[in-house]
């Protein structure tokens, strides 16, 4: 056991959350970002450069990074699946890059139409570029603990893409649960089978309700990096069924219950939760945004 | 560590969870007690006997009991909130009785119109009247992780309960987290008050995500009896604000893909999560349901 004192949150409702859900306009977008950077949270994952025809929910990066707040100390980062995105993004002076790459073929293959070689050997010259620029690159290796198309996805295969990331030079990996496919066995088994000395963040689904035991898990071996989403935005639009990024509500709550510290004011958090449900009209999958916090009290009967 | 092999799923969807729900007729609770009762699940909670006035929807509880299948090797049990009630249970055969205490003062008159103590010395006679009819006798000890009115609960008083559980008499306990206050924070502050030789069993709620970590947390603390309630049905109808009991799909899922044996057929239990959705009539809080376990994998692209 080595459960750590603070953990550090990476808040992707704005990127990952929004990109699955209907389309939201550009000044919703700009308050959502604008509202969590005041909640204490140290990095929050703003936008993604992809072909507008493929996620129209993003045609607007560029307008929306533009127009965001950009507070000192806030780590903002945006999403690329390819060299040609992550050119944009640099373009539009991101200093921190996302690129995902499947451990699935077949899920590589239907989010990018190619194989998981040939995303890692772009990788290269993504990490050069990015670098060049004074950008740090994160490979995302998506499907991490399961793939919805090919199942069970080996960990000796997740650390070898790992060892290949960090050949091209990638400054940090994160490890995607992209379908709600993980449990505490496979936290353990992906933990035991990866060795790297690059920070690594995990990023979990709540879809069969394992979220939190899976970052219990985790945390319990020494990782302190995790994505959430206020309100519990988003999914995966390649991988059927798929609902619910972690809360980052939830996430704080339970932390810091136990005394692990995030930095963030769970009650203005709760807030943005707030306005994140009047942005998409409709009450949205977070079991604290109804209930309340824990230590938020009923009135004696 | 000390992970069991094994852990042991009471059923509580009969009880608890339609006690918290719109009444069902009473073919339907049959209906659904047998169903589960082909699962593999051990323990089954199927009623309970409370005025009714006050529950209206245990109203059959002998008619539901005397028209259920009973099988062998499978532990049925009634709960009762008083003297009164566990004379009724007995007289039905049960040769398993609950009777639920409130660790905090507030939650137990506002449930069962006394004080804590009083519900404890009563206690007394309850199992004295069980053991007269060769029936055993669990306390469940409600708000054990907190109360909607109170707060935190501290843990030397649960503990003082269990104390005084055993010197009544009483065969089992068991930690009701009524509105799901608790985190494994909670839990294993909780696990270091109590001391007791008694079988000990923990009933989580999901409501705020944190169910399968609080389940995590004390299976490696060695405990190895849980309930859970088949599509997630029920809540608390005194503590306004919670919803859902774990769904025991979930819990079932997350074990067995750990290695730890439950006994229970998934896909048979989903079915049943399914014919629970169809007698309520609406979409139950189960994300397993609505996503499939992991191993259901989606047609290639």
């Amino acid at each position: 056991m080595h459960r750590p004192d603070r953990v550090s949150l990476r808040e992707v409702a704005p990127r990952d959350g929004l990109q699955n859900e209907p389309p939201v306009p550009t000044a919703d977008k700009v308050r959502l970002i604008d509202a969590l950077a005041r909640t204490g949270l140290a990095r929050i994952e703003t936008v993604s450069f992809v072909h507008p025809g493929a996620v129209p929910q993003m045609a607007d990066a560029d307008e929306v990074w533009r127009s965001v707040e950009r507070h000192p100390g806030i780590h903002y980062s945006a999403l690329a699946p390819n060299l040609k995105g992550v050119h944009r993004a640099l373009e539009a002076g991101f200093n921190a890059v996302e690129v995902v790459v499947s451990a699935s073929d077949t899920h590589n293959r239907a989010n990018v139409g190619r194989s998981t070689d040939d995303s890692l050997t772009e990788l290269r010259d993504i990490v050069q570029l990015a670098h060049e620029h004074l950008a740090g690159v994160e490979a995302i290796i998506a499907t991490s603990f399961g793939c919805p198309f090919e199942g069970d996805v080996d960990p000796a295969r997740v650390a070898g893409i790992v060892d290949r990331a960090a050949e091209a030079g990638a400054d940090r990996v994160a490890f995607g649960d992209t379908t709600g496919m993980a449990t505490p066995r496979r936290v353990t088994d992906l933990l035991d089978a990866v060795e790297t000395d690059l920070p690594m963040l995990m990023h979990f689904h709540d879809t069969r309700g394992t979220a939190l035991a899976n970052l219990l898990t985790a945390m319990d071996r020494g990782v302190t990096e995790f994505d959430a989403s206020v309100g519990g935005l988003g999914g995966c639009p390649f991988a059927p069924g798929a609902t619910g990024n972690v809360a980052t509500e939830a996430v704080v709550h339970m932390l810091h219950d136990m005394g692990v510290e995030t930095g963030v004011d769970l009650e203005a958090l709760l807030e943005v939760a707030g306005l994140a449900q009047d942005i998409m009209g409709r009450e949205l999958e977070s079991g604290l945004l109804r209930a309340g916090p824990r230590t938020r009290l009923t009135q004696r009967p």
